[in-house]
């Protein structure tokens, strides 16, 4: 058998100290199928005091993770620090340049600096491994670098953010508001106190930029994302949605078109049948659609477990001499990621508007949308406050939601249209407007 | 640039010639990726002068496989001619032999001779790859042998027969019986004139032991699972299936137990929130559970396209260097897989009686239950005759068809409890045992 692979791993929270456990718990599998023992040889963390569920008892401490990186008697340097700049960078930059493979989690890291990692990698002609950086334990990376290399893909669509869609379920199932649905993730440890990164879709807009790199050849470049998160949907939303035939997903999709490769962040409405639509709670799912095959993959975004899974199978790679070009083709071959203007997006709609109820809006409305040429799949008007159907003196002044479903049309179409709607005075308030994205 | 990675490839039906296809259109992506062109030199097919859907202009053509296979000048044997003996096994020997790396798409092949195959791969240095012999465009052979290679496996489960699926989708879809849904699949080809080796599980169980092995470090051996196919399988059990909330899937599992690896393909009940039930048509999907990580894929199991885009997957890796022992470790290691009786298998059971319409026939299947500590989920009574909940005179000689669902249990101990039920004379017809899979 081959010498040990050593490694040398920043960074001890929950990843961490799984990768750890793992690595100690297959230590046998893991050299029989790759004919070498793996093992941590030396880390670094914050804290060397704090209690951790794993034995480190036999392997060296770096206060300084550079330190640790630049060590020559390590194999493989392993970041899970976090964060795209301070330390993680550093580290990774220095592993590289001395020509160490490394082995990250760190979307941030990869969504901002991604090509220069990738650039350094080639030249020093170390690996850069980051399966764990993109839904956890879903081995999308693998699968897009090395599984649907015979594809042309035509379009990467993944629930990429387990929080997002804990709260979306959570809303769901239980009927209960964004706010309340939040709180809960907060008090099981899914949010953060600021949710921001979460939420409103920074964390998925990460993952996208990486997954659209490996797929269509671009740059990483979170910059070239519309981003919008999922704190305007109501429950309003989800029940139209769920009686229409849909479910709604805060999805990142990566989509050629004519002018581009569109990538775009924002909570959509799915058809029910499709895999993507049955995934709830914490869990993720990513559909690849290449011009051969059509996969779904679905398993656990986040978690200590899942995601040391991903990092010692990138470790497994390294040990059984496997590699590959980071982002699938050389850096330099990589083309620059542009923002596609979501106003050039094609596709079908859902509208909600809550309606000035006197005779005559709902025409003004579907006036306003054969202007744009939109034509309406379906239109739906639940009237309020008459759940047994009986008459109510106020009406003509009650608002009542009105929800429509065009087919496929352009942004820019509906935008107009809706713009149209808000200056004849008939809704009440700020209109909503859900993308669909078809199977 | 490296030299190109020349291959010889063996049999030009649909998927042959899809590879062929494939090849040249991507021929720019996967020189990109793997640093080699991959080019087809050499083909061999049965008959030189039928017409195909590709160019084969500037290759060289060889009569017998087995020539092409031990040609020098090739650097990969592509094995797409099938069958588990004869030439297809013959030219994957020569190829071994030779030092050449073998790709196959060829499950049968590989389910009987796998570990001999393996072995002389072993021994020669020449890989072995066969992503495309189970479940088509779905990665799962590397899935299960890179990706998850951290995970402790507990269970593999998979609708890995496309046919079936389309047959049991339709039964259910449109309320047909099995045999006008086999005339359907027969009639769109997803189905042979004799339907034996998918509708009775032996294509199941060919793709289950290779599964088996990579997930467990078995010898791939058909002979140790207990197969039933679909035949028996009534519209009446769907409905009941329906209305539990299931669905009736043929599985393909294998599962770690106490007592070894028990290895089964038979009609399955499935919740149906879990992926795998939502997976209709001629989908396939597998479910592998790990310690760590729990994943569902869902694509195409068949069809040229998709099973070609496996082929190609397997020579990138081979162009860029990547490899890995065929059934994830040496052939040596891998333990004989032991038929385990499916007496012992644990699980709950869905049951279908048709009982005799009097007084006392349901407590007498509820004692003979009890007597054998069943416990009982739910039994649900349909009356035959009385859509509308009158009474009939000849109400006591109707037969009324009673299903029970049981919480966990034994085999042995429902077919115990069916027999003593069978012989105290209170069913009219042969019951009906399905087995229940919880995700």
């Amino acid at each position: 058998m081959a010498s040990p692979l050593r490694i040398g791993l920043a960074g001890l929270g929950t990843v961490g100290s799984g990768v750890v456990r793992m690595l100690a718990r297959r230590r046998d599998g893991l050299a029989a199928a790759t004919g070498r023992a793996v093992e941590v040889v030396a880390v670094s963390a914050r804290d060397r005091n704090r209690p951790r569920d794993c034995d480190l008892s036999s392997v060296r401490w770096f206060d300084d993770p550079v330190a640790l990186a630049k060590d020559p008697d390590i194999d493989v340097f392993v970041e899970l620090i976090g964060g795209h700049d301070g330390p993680a960078r550093a580290a990774v930059e220095a592993a590289l340049g001395a020509g160490t493979p490394v082995v990250t989690a760190n979307k941030a890291l990869l969504a901002h600096h991604g090509i220069a990692l990738a650039a350094a990698a080639e030249a020093s002609g170390a690996g850069l491994y980051f399966e764990a950086a993109v839904a956890g334990g879903i081995p999308v990376v693998k699968t897009l670098r090395e599984a649907l290399i015979g594809n042309e893909i035509e379009r990467v669509s993944g629930i990429l953010n387990g929080t997002c869609n804990f709260i979306l379920t959570k809303m769901q199932d239980e009927g209960v508001s964004f706010e309340a649905a939040l709180a809960e993730a907060q008090a099981l440890g899914y949010a953060e106190a600021d949710p921001t990164f979460d939420v409103d879709g920074f964390d998925t807009a990460h993952k996208l930029a990486i997954l659209a790199s490996l797929a269509f050849g671009l740059a990483p470049d979170p910059e070239a994302i519309h981003i919008e998160g999922i704190r305007s949907i109501t429950l309003a939303d989800l029940n139209a949605a769920e009686e229409l035939g849909y479910r709604v997903k805060l999805l990142g999709v990566a989509l050629r078109t004519a002018t581009g490769v569109e990538q775009r962040v924002h909570p959509t409405m799915v058809p029910k049948h499709w895999p993507i639509a049955q995934v709830s709670g914490v869990t993720n799912a990513v559909a690849v659609d290449g011009d051969a095959v059509a996969l779904t993959l679905v398993g656990p975004g986040a978690g200590g477990d899942a995601t040391a899974s991903a990092v010692v199978a990138d470790l497994a790679d390294i040990a059984a001499g496997r590699g590959a070009k980071p982002f699938g083709i050389a850096a330099s071959a990589l083309r620059p990621a542009e923002l596609v203007a979501i106003q050039g997006h094609e596709g079908g709609y859902y509208i909600r508007l809550a309606v000035v109820d006197r005779p005559g809006s709902a025409a003004t409305i579907a006036r306003h949308m054969a202007e744009q040429n939109i034509s309406l799949e379906s239109i739906m008007q639940h009237r309020r406050g008459r759940p047994h159907g009986g008459e109510r003196a106020d009406a003509a002044a009650d608002p009542a939601p009105v929800v429509l479903i065009t087919y496929a049309t352009t942004e820019e179409a509906v935008r107009r249209a809706i713009a149209a709607i808000e200056a004849d005075g008939v809704i009440t308030a700020p209109p909503q407007m859900i993308r669909i994205e078809k199977d």
